[in-house]
């Protein structure tokens, strides 16, 4: 734990959204004030420990000096870019901020969507739901469409907390999801990831199977 | 249609995000701004229609005048209250946007749990996780324990996005799951929400079943 440290993390190496927080303090130079407490959360069973600090018992949650906890990620990553002083991974306002909060959302949707879809095919056939798995695919394909159209504005605009969102979901396509190619026939979108997943605060953060 | 909308939500009357935009647009003096444009989702079918702006066929999305998108409802609140000045939904800063903040995030969580409960509880009986249906109720009774606590904190604080997405939450129990009984046991909370219900942007904007 770091010597001075004032807020405690509610962890896991294996969450994307934990990821994106953690890119979020290093990109900030905060990483020295986080304790990182690890806590396991799984769909089918709510953590008694984590529950007095967010009764939706979902990470990442961040406990405060003050003993309150913030979540969710979102919120958390505006909570540490203000304490770094502001507008530096969320521009303060105007069409750049409405940008970098729209990219924001549509990692975070991306990442609800696929963990969703994870969930579903890890099922027994039995309880599986056809119509939700070609669901799932379908809108997975709309977004990597997008993205692979806006990879030359991603490029162009200062790096910031939609970057970071669109990093990390992308990192758990390839951890979760590797049998998805996603990067066939979106090569503006795989040479963009290869600059973010290059980026020191990516590499110390990365998912990996331990 | 108003006749001066420069604006138009992807809406439909039974979605609880799509009803937490539209109270803070009455919240805002907004709506005159605002074409409804009846967009139906489904978890088990994207809606073509909605992919272009919103490739993950969710709802609210808002489309601006420049042709452009925005989502999701977190995303758009603040940009209606932004249209509308700033800092009237959204506290500018300090301890009173963390609150906010804080307690936006809680009642957006609370509904996706919601969401997902539902869709598990409507699924039939052989495809339906145990579990998960455990998990659920459990996650939403810690909830509704913290709001109960901290229903004189609601109360003391100036109206804001916060107490519109816990409001729009809690009004969805009523809609979806009235055998619950959310109230019982839980007086300060049930009392705090009729005064929600009462306010003329929850009234303009309930869902019943048509």
């Amino acid at each position: 734990m770091p010597a001075d440290a004032d807020l405690t993390l509610h962890w896991s190496p294996r969450s994307p959204f934990v990821r994106k927080v953690m890119v979020a303090a290093h990109e900030l130079g905060l990483t020295g004030r986080i304790a990182l407490h690890r806590t396991v959360v799984r769909m089918a069973e709510p953590n008694p420990e984590l529950l007095p600090d967010n009764p939706l018992s979902k990470i990442p949650t961040l406990r405060l000096p003050d003993g309150t906890a913030l979540f969710d990620s979102v919120v958390i990553c505006e909570y540490l870019d203000e304490l770094a002083g502001g507008g530096r991974l969320f521009p303060a306002g105007g069409p750049a901020r409405w940008q970098a909060l729209g990219w924001h959302a549509l990692g975070n949707g991306f990442l609800d969507l696929l963990i969703l879809w994870r969930n579903e095919r890890d099922k027994p056939a039995a309880r599986q739901t056809p119509e939700w798995l070609d669901s799932f695919a379908t809108r997975a394909a709309a977004v990597l469409a997008r993205l692979e159209a806006e990879s030359a504005t991603l490029e162009e605009t200062p790096f910031g907390i939609g970057h970071i969102a669109i990093g990390c979901a992308l990192s758990y396509l390839d951890f979760r999801f590797p049998d998805l190619g996603w990067r066939a026939g979106r090569p503006a979108l795989a040479a963009w990831h290869a600059g973010f997943a290059a980026r020191p605060s990516a590499c110390a953060t990365e998912i990996v199977d331990a």
